[in-house]
């Protein structure tokens, strides 16, 4: 068949079934319309940039001009996420935010205070890259952990999520930190709250629910999991949202590889050690060593004759 | 040494030598010459953003030219998918397709078949959205669903990598999923077959193979394998192509994260659920609860004085 | 709030303490300065265009332009490649080379080594290609496996960054591995010793740490971790860097998904096979097979009345 005839005379039809079933389903969910993923990742672009500068340029940056760089990164910034933060407000809050000054004001406000809130943030992320390079033997200096550890990418962008978290901001906290998931490999919901010094070394298969609680000075490996055991259903069926669901992890704690530690009543006590591939569903007190009584594995020879 | 002196003297030569290698590597596997990645995540750029309008774009778009938008995404992905099967069939379906003529007919044909699978693949998809809501209680709304979960990325791409593998084109099927893979650490092979209302929550280190059966209304979580257990060789020591591996899932099934479930004889029984960590390589019959009897961790304290 | 006018009067003081806190961390650090990552993962495309010409094009490009390309790439790659060494080299080896002049030859040096290496490096990736190839009963064509195996990905960035890694460059050879991580899920650090004909099948989750040593022909799946145990603190409790902390896997070994094989004493001899999940902390002799006695896991069932 003649591929331009076709896409002349019969692709419009398809082109319109497409339209109808996006135009239902948006419409079904009530939701904020047609809006840009790219978008969300180019104001984490630009905060990552005001926060570190250099690191995410194309060219090398002279020192001098950090200054009109950061400035001029959160501009950019901020007008792109207030619109953003609006446009959320728009459908999903219209009880709240009546108006469009109403919405207006209230992404100006946020986007201002999580803008005021970069210093802060900051200064934690140094904490986090102090805590990598403590708690990894093969990191030689803190720029090599700026540069290429997976975990400050992670936690920086989750910092920055979970403010807008806070201030109750729908949908972009999880854009960012799917962003983040992307990247690295690690999940962490934005409703997640970490305390300072955290480091993931490695971090591939990381998961860290959204009502988790992480103390300060914790530690985890690749493939840990923080999660749910399991969740209540309401009289449709359907799973309750906004319930604890997730564990709380004191300071001091660290995790290994592939361990799973589930449920909202589970508590990890400070300054606990928990093994490679342990499973936890229950709370232990602060200074317990929890490892598997794991049987040796059988070994066996085929030396081939 | 000066580095623009030794670039243009001594320089060519490893140039000749990397030139070499890879026309004797290329010539030897009768591959379809020097094909580029990028064109492919592009067409996959073009078709995704049909399917969903606005949600890969770099800005938000008028909901009044969404029509306008998916013609055209649908006629830049046309044009660029049915050369690059064009290009795939050329060496690798010599047998098959002779002509230029044939190969481009037959090209053409597939582009068609596949775009007018779109609304259908799209139906499709609007019901793993929904399984991805009823799956999750952190998803407060379907919108978050399409804009921040990993699952809908994976799946989507996989629905439309696997029309092509069914219509057997070499490579491009592969070449998407393998891009589905980088983006969410989730690798389903196109060759597996997953019913409707999928869900795979985070996601990270899930691997389906190709000849999964999956039925509807399945949920599996990060890190879960569907594998081979072991395969055999022929007669030269090569692993023989083409033999069911992989096991099969019936529908109503939960898999819990980490589980590993292996073989071409495996088959789980609808309706059951297999725990955590659960190394399954044989058959369970519906409605079963298979779990890890789990010696409980061991957990000793180490208060210091 | 105006947003404008609080970005024109409030803003800047917000950019000035994030100068201060970076430059105050940066010159604490003696670090580099700015650095982008962006030019690093540049460096790596013209690298692995010349090695793979047309696999990373946008465009596929004509087998009769291939040995232009291959040269404009290297010559690219050199430039860029050269001056990232001379900055890495500008304060972390202050000792060594005291002057501009000493450290631009130096970073030129390296640049014609590395570029030398190249079709070395090509020659042993075709034995990698092969080894995917073999292992893989999925896998039809070597082409398949160029185009659309994470393994490629990740073993190609690794063997250039091994090169640096061995020449004493800092920085850039584990901002290389990291890219291949984010690419991939797959964690091998420059560091790391590996042999020809080396194979990961899926690998996301796989972590290879900086002191192994792998010899040839040895596959491993996804998930499987080559870690260190615990490591030694100096007087100060911080951690001694630069000891043997990871495992040696000899020739010919398979490690199946999961397994962790921890301690820079453990050797696994060759032609073992390690199964799935096995927690492995000791030596174990050639021709091994080491497999968890995993007991069946408990299956109930609770059909529905």
């Amino acid at each position: 068949m003649e591929l331009n005839n076709w896409l002349n005379r019969d692709m419009p039809e398809v082109a319109q079934k497409l339209e109808k079933i996006n135009m239902d389903h948006f419409f079904k969910e009530k939701t904020i319309g047609f809006a840009g993923k790219e978008i969300v990742y180019k104001v984490l672009f630009h905060l990552r940039s005001a926060l570190f500068p250099g690191v995410y340029e194309n060219y090398p940056i002279d020192e001098t001009r950090a200054n009109i760089l950061i400035g001029n990164r959160i501009r950019n910034a901020a007008v792109d996420l207030s619109n953003l933060i609006e446009k959320a407000f728009k459908n999903e809050c219209a009880m709240k935010y009546k108006t469009l000054v109403e919405r207006r004001d209230r992404a100006n406000e946020i986007t201002i205070h999580l803008i005021n809130k970069l210093p802060e943030i900051r200064e934690t992320l140094n904490t986090d890259i102090e805590a990598a390079y403590n708690g990894d033997p093969a990191a030689l200096n803190t720029e090599e952990i700026l540069l290429s550890y997976p975990s400050i990418e992670a936690i920086s962008i989750y910092r920055i999520a979970h403010v807008l978290y806070e201030m109750h901001v729908p949908l972009i906290p999880r854009m960012m930190s799917e962003y983040a998931h992307q990247l690295t490999g690690i999940d962490i919901h934005p409703g997640a709250e970490i305390g300072e010094s955290f480091f993931i070394d490695h971090g591939t298969g990381v998961v860290i629910g959204e009502t988790c609680i992480i103390g300060k000075n914790v530690k985890i490996y690749q493939g840990v999991t923080l999660g749910a055991k399991s969740f209540p259903l309401d009289e449709n069926g359907n799973p309750i949202k906004g319930i604890k669901r997730h564990p709380e992890i004191e300071e001091g704690v660290v995790i290994y590889a592939g361990a799973t530690i589930l449920g909202g009543d589970t508590v990890v006590g400070h300054d606990s050690t928990i093994g490679g591939n342990v499973w936890l569903t229950h709370s232990v007190p602060p200074f317990s060593q929890v490892y598997n009584s794991q049987p040796s594995p059988t070994i066996t020879q085929s030396v081939p004759k």
